[in-house]
């Protein structure tokens, strides 16, 4: 119960009172079972409740972010995950991101997860395809996994998701599975397949987030891209995308996922140049390259998504 | 894009990036129309920020609290809310409460709003029954709404709602309507009504709420209390709850919402104390009484729900 004299004339005692409070919910917490968890939950009120000190919300302003946030709840489903998207907006997933991330400018670096990540993917093989049909220009994408000291790492399990030309992923279509699958590196680190020339395209916005973005006067644009997420034993997981230079959307992702070293080529090819086995038959087609890095696992250190 | 070499490996690198980050992220709010919703929500980017920062999330802390919070969305209909007991829990609430304090002792106090309020209560004519059969023990329930000058406020509009002897709202039972109601003063400010006696009770917790309780090992009790809201043109609103004096849990309440000004005794009389017209003939019954003030609207100061 507070027991604070309630003389709100003297913002002292107001300002008191709002301590008071702080205090009692942040101590609340002190007896979890898990110093982590305690520790998290209380940083958490102290950071909460300091914003709300700051801004100093009313009564209405409270019930709209009630609102807001049953709303970006209730449209996550298997296919949809607004709260990811929100995570990304804000910056808090790309900053997740770098707080995790590893100390050697050598290994491949992460970026967001993304929401548009699914459990399950088709197997495809070496060299096989990806796109199983998506809309856009056949791109050829190949390259190698290999660890800090150059040596390759097979057997590598590499999840592929994308975009299509039109801007969407499968799971904004329907049913069928486009533009997903995993495979596994070969003996030398190698991998390949077939996907689609990424294409940038405008995050979901007819739910809360795009609310969002449309009162702050945001874009909603990603830079084109390929989502990779590679594991293997012994190493630490990566979870990244590949972007494609040139992009205009590059300065200005709406979800600040974007770092230099993940920027490349995707080369274009004409009609005439003869594609790697499976490609296209006299139309044209692309390519991207990409060398990946990847830092070992530390003992004790979860890593585990 | 991040153009900030990557050498992690110096502290003072990493801490940049983090930085440059957090800057990007809260300067994409600075062009909001509405320079209101540019300043809270770029106070929320470097209080969320810092919070990343300070506990640092695995990738899987991450994935959990992204799951926390679908949950938390998902449980949500017009019968449940999860958010607001979330918001309750982590003391939220009841600090949103505190900002918007009216700065003077003689008004009465707000408290927290809970999850349990609906649209659309029943009337009630004064002195009628607002419990509809809810189990409990018949309870009297009157007093005045008066402002600031102690002048009665007549034809305020009075919203109760309440749990059951057993701890329950009607919402968590099924579809009848009971302890809920809504009346208006009538010409000296006064109201009256049956209702049952005000009992602690758990808040829900089978949803992630009642996970988040059980990690942090606090209680999920609230100290027996009834929800008012008070609404008269030309006054500011009131939400808040009359407490039982007494209740082992006035100084534990999970979501923070007592004050002392709030708390009053519950009157138990014998069946032989013969109750207010429409009360219980031979046996037990109890009595609240409780004045309320209120303060006047400040135009142009937003008081709507």
């Amino acid at each position: 119960m507070t027991d604070t004299a309630r003389d709100d004339t003297a913002p002292d005692a107001r300002a008191r009172r709002e301590q008071d409070l702080t205090d009692a919910v942040a101590a609340s917490f002190a007896g979890a079972t898990s110093p982590r968890f305690a520790h998290v939950m209380q940083q958490l009120v102290r950071h909460l409740h300091a914003f709300v000190r700051d801004v100093r919300p009313t009564d209405a302003e409270w019930h709209t972010a009630i609102d807001f946030l049953t709303r970006t709840g209730q449209l996550c489903d298997d296919r949809r995950q607004e709260f990811v998207l929100l995570s990304d907006v804000l910056g808090l997933s790309m900053l997740t991101v770098a707080v995790n991330a590893v100390p050697d400018p050598r290994v491949t670096e992460s970026t967001v997860f993304g929401p548009f990540f699914v459990d399950g993917s088709p197997p495809v093989e070496l060299g096989g395809d990806v796109a199983r049909g998506a809309v856009g220009q056949p791109c050829w994408v190949d390259g190698t996994v290999r660890g800090l000291d150059g040596e390759p790492v097979a057997g590598a399990r590499m999840e592929v998701w994308e975009a299509d030309a039109d801007g969407f992923y499968d799971v904004q279509l329907g049913e069928a599975i486009r533009n997903r699958g995993h495979l596994f590196t070969g003996s030398d680190g190698e991998f390949r397949f077939w996907s689609v020339r990424p294409a940038a395209y405008p995050i979901p916005t007819d739910g809360p987030v795009g609310e969002l973005l449309r009162a702050a006067g945001r874009r909603e644009m990603r830079p084109a891209h390929i989502h990779f997420m590679v594991t293997a034993p012994g190493y630490r997981r990566l979870t990244t995308h590949v972007f494609a230079d040139g992009d205009p959307w590059l300065d200005d992702d709406a979800v600040f996922g974007v770092t230099r070293q993940l920027v490349v080529d995707v080369v274009d090819h004409g009609p005439d140049d003869p594609p790697p086995p499976g490609g296209p038959q006299g139309s044209a087609w692309s390519s991207v390259h990409y060398d990946f890095v990847l830092a070992r696992d530390v003992p004790g250190k979860e890593t585990a998504r």
